[in-house]
């Protein structure tokens, strides 16, 4: 089968591998849609992420959705044929982690397209079948993949607890700001404002129903006449940059939550302390997702959120290396390439 | 000035009675809309809820809404002609419990239409500023009455605690159920369910996008088909019967939440321990509401939640007894009441 | 091997069965110490406990400890001869309720003692690894088997979620109640108040530092007495009785919270509702535990709780109907009884 | 009266003011203790702290206790001559945040020794009868007085949530954070861990039970021994230092939570991004206190919490400024002065 491996930075080359052979217990899937990630964009330039490195070949991907070609003994709910969303985080299920209910940090975790587990984009995988999830009639496999976006997004939604009726700011409108912002409008959040600065961005998020602002326009001023001069109840930080989590404590309330979903090139939290402290923020830090993918399917299934318009782009696997480059670029219009294998 | 006043049950009087002068720092009001409440009838039909017992004549009303006649010093955000909503409870501010943020629970507590004080079935009333919340540019005093329900509603809702995403059942649909539907709808609640006897009922909530069962009706197996077998994440009961309390524990999954909000008639808890047990259940119970007019005012404003359809009967002060008597038979159709001193 | 079997309403019998083998994974243990629960009780008296009913004869002991004879492959913190706790629920790891944190809620839940699993009464089990908790250096096996027991405390006590320096009762001197009494010693609840009608079990609470207090004895107003009129701000039910219900209810401030860790032998809710809807009360039913053997073993090891003295009776396997006898009739001063294979 | 007064950075004058006359409603105090806290030390070098300034000249001192002169009519708790702790936080009882649970955040707030409001450094003091705590038999006017940094600890303590059971670290053993120490001894926590470079502070932690460590002496790796290779369950930056915050998130388990009380000299956060996002950290930001002081009192009074160690100086009012160098320049073995009007 084919699969394309990244070498070193920039070194994404097509090789032709085995066929997988699924352990007892285990599934085997025909991968059929992959979207492409910024944390995938990471490992592309840099070939790792902090001190994750990889030293062999590897195969990225960890937002993907494939068919179902054989079904182990047990899964009932797994037939041939059918499409099925693969969570990429394998979590033990029985560290202290996961029987705390945080499988996201689980102490064993092996994770789809992170060394040294191989990702999605090549044609075959083998997978447990409790990390599969069948995808409904009518729901796509480029749906299917793009459900662990929206798993992060729902995941720090959920961090955040915002009751309905309060205020919430979303800053950075790219996949996850977007699919937070659709979670803002569908959750009864009013008002929802979205910060970004590239326009096409924020038109998105406007469209939605967001009150869609730049952070360089008196963005302190508008948010308090939005909040009756208090700032937002929740504010989430998904633009991964520094000024983005300073933005982020200031317009929100005294006593307000925020939370971090984006990865910031530098290395260190960016808050004013005195903002923090005078205000007695609650600051939570978001770390992939808890399971999220039940309630994200609902919800996609059911139409409140919409994940096709996310996907600008749409490539064979032949050309993921232009994909990766596209979403790196990322010029005017670009939000998420998916690869088809 | 004119009041309703209450000698005993079922003996309500219009009296005539002086003008009441505002205290030092206290507003005066015009009474624009008064809604009844079912607590009203309980009041009306035996004088007395529980061990609260009026002793003298009692003008009952807490739902209500009045204009400005007279602002206080410093209440800068007041001004004569202004619509306010009345929050009915007036909470000390300084007391244990009002400091821990339950001021629905003050120690201190007085609460308009509860002895010993008056409530808003009277052409004026005095009242401390901190309780009156201007309604914005085009609501009507009506919906400014029935933020006391909503805000009943919002409270019970803010007990459950739903994320977006997951199932709820309301049982009961009364005014309060219904305003939980419409939570639940805008909420994100998905599916959303409501258990109604009542046919008119059902077809309400129904016609909110709820799915609406009878209890009759094999509740147990349609609410599992719902929700994949699981049962739904938060049972909400807004009914006031021994029965609904019971269903609520039954349809909820395990680990569920369960909110009662309604008042059973009979003084004991319904639900069978076993169940409650063996699914581990949260159960909370709801006291009035906690600070929750500023969030119900911009529901309210936004046109999220719908407060007009809910009315379905109008009478002037002078038939006040009327009034009270069509919410006490809630013959086909009743919903909710206005009375317009 | 021996092994002692149920096999119907009072018929327990010690039977020769042959030595278990431990399936790929499993561990093999020799058993130490089993103690006698409650609900092993009601086994052995009734069969059943509620619709959970053995068709085969069964082994009970839920609460037991063993000595490690063999170890399977990757189980590195086992080793031969190590006296390990045994976690009697064996949860899937990977149902939405174990993903989420409740393995004490798990869908494909097994528990030892429990119909199909056979439990501790008899010289040799196999067991997976996850379930099994080293004992430290000086620990015995008797305080292993208390684990059970203290586990449940601890999950009772972490739903109640006591700050430190607030009050708390605990209704129920039996094991459990005793052991809850302990927990509130070490957890600066003050004061911390013991509701229990047998005199020798209120002894023994009064010695742990509590306020012992009989039910009959004025209860309220010595409650109010020791909170400064405000009632307790957490009540632990631990008695398995309907009255402790409403006791706990009754002497719990406005707000507070009311964990049911009981199992009454009729099957209803048995708190007033006015009661509970008044103060606005969470009540929350405690179900098994979640993980808390690693917290437990601690609190153990370092001589914070003492697990000895809850030992009145110890008695080898071929007593074991004896030991039952002993716990299901207890007389003055038993609370527990050890039976060793 | 005397008063000691700031008249800008180092310039403490001791001057004769006319005696206060209480507002109606108000109660009339003579001050028995004040005790130094480093914000006011913050304030005697810099005259400000942020962007808070006196421009005129004020008396300092928020850590006090006095004897009631005068009190007002309906404080049926007070009466001349007893002993009541002050609270300095004067909060509105009905701004949003109040009504919220969140006095510590009032947008109304007056802080005594706070511009615009006078402090306790001097002889008399005007207060409302709702923030003074009367004392019980047996505890002193400096007990008092060091009932508010015993709240702050304990507002932090309630912020981490520790469970019984759980370990704790506390990086820093200034006044905070040996009452911080106290409390993790009494609550339960196992182990504790207390951070601090100065050998008698480590000393003194170490007395009280805490695993004493020095930063620079292999934290992690000691840290890592002392919980089962973990990190602790909650860490409690204590210290005011950026350093302190980073080894807090640094030692703090994956998905622990983080609690910041120190303020620091430099206006930043200091935590490393990668280690607060891979841990998936709870951040929660202290500021000021809610309601703490009747938990406060009950831990002092039943000798539960050690106050009198504490103080290592006591000076009369007239060398206040000997007492703020004191505390300023905390030469070997300094804790707390306390002043003495």
């Amino acid at each position: 089968m084919k699969a394309l491996k990244l070498f070193g930075p920039r070194d994404l080359r097509m090789v032709e591998e085995a066929m997988p052979e699924p352990a007892s217990g285990e599934a085997l899937l025909r991968v059929r849609a992959v979207t492409v990630c910024h944390s995938d964009i990471h490992y592309y330039r840099y070939g790792r992420i902090g001190d994750t490195v990889s030293d062999t070949p590897l195969v990225l991907g960890h937002e993907f959705a494939g068919e179902v070609v054989e079904a182990p003994a047990g899964a009932d709910d797994l037939r041939p044929g059918d499409l099925v969303a693969v969570e990429p985080a394998v979590s033990c299920g029985h560290c202290r982690y996961c029987r705390e209910g945080n499988p996201n940090l689980c102490q064993n975790l092996l994770f789809a397209g992170i060394p040294p587990m191989d990702g999605g984009l090549r044609e075959y995988v083998t997978y447990r079948p409790e990390f599969l999830f069948p995808l409904p009639e009518g729901m796509t496999a480029e749906q299917g993949a793009l459900l662990e976006p929206l798993g992060v997004a729902l995941h720090a939604w959920d961090l955040a607890k915002p009751r309905v009726g309060e205020s919430v700011a979303i800053v950075g409108c790219g996949p996850i700001g977007l699919l937070l912002v659709q979670l803002a409008r569908i959750a009864g959040a009013v008002p929802f404002v979205a910060v970004e600065p590239l326009a096409y961005r924020r038109d998105a998020a406007a469209e939605l129903g967001a009150e869609a602002l730049d952070a360089d326009d008196d963005l302190d001023a508008r948010v308090e006449a939005l909040t009756d001069g208090h700032g937002v109840d929740v504010a989430i930080e998904a633009a991964g940059t520094m000024p983005a989590q300073e933005e982020a404590a200031r317009i929100v309330k005294r006593g307000g939550r925020v939370v971090l979903v984006g990865i910031p090139p530098e290395d260190q939290m960016a808050m004013t302390h005195h903002v923090v402290r005078r205000k007695g923020l609650t600051i939570k830090v978001a770390r992939r997702m808890k399971l999220t993918y039940p309630r994200a399917i609902t919800l996609a299934q059911r139409g409140m959120i919409h994940l096709d318009p996310l996907v600008t782009h749409r490539l064979p696997l032949e050309e993921g290396d232009r994909a990766f480059r596209i979403v790196e670029a990322y010029d005017d219009g670009v939000v998420k390439a998916v690869v088809t294998p």
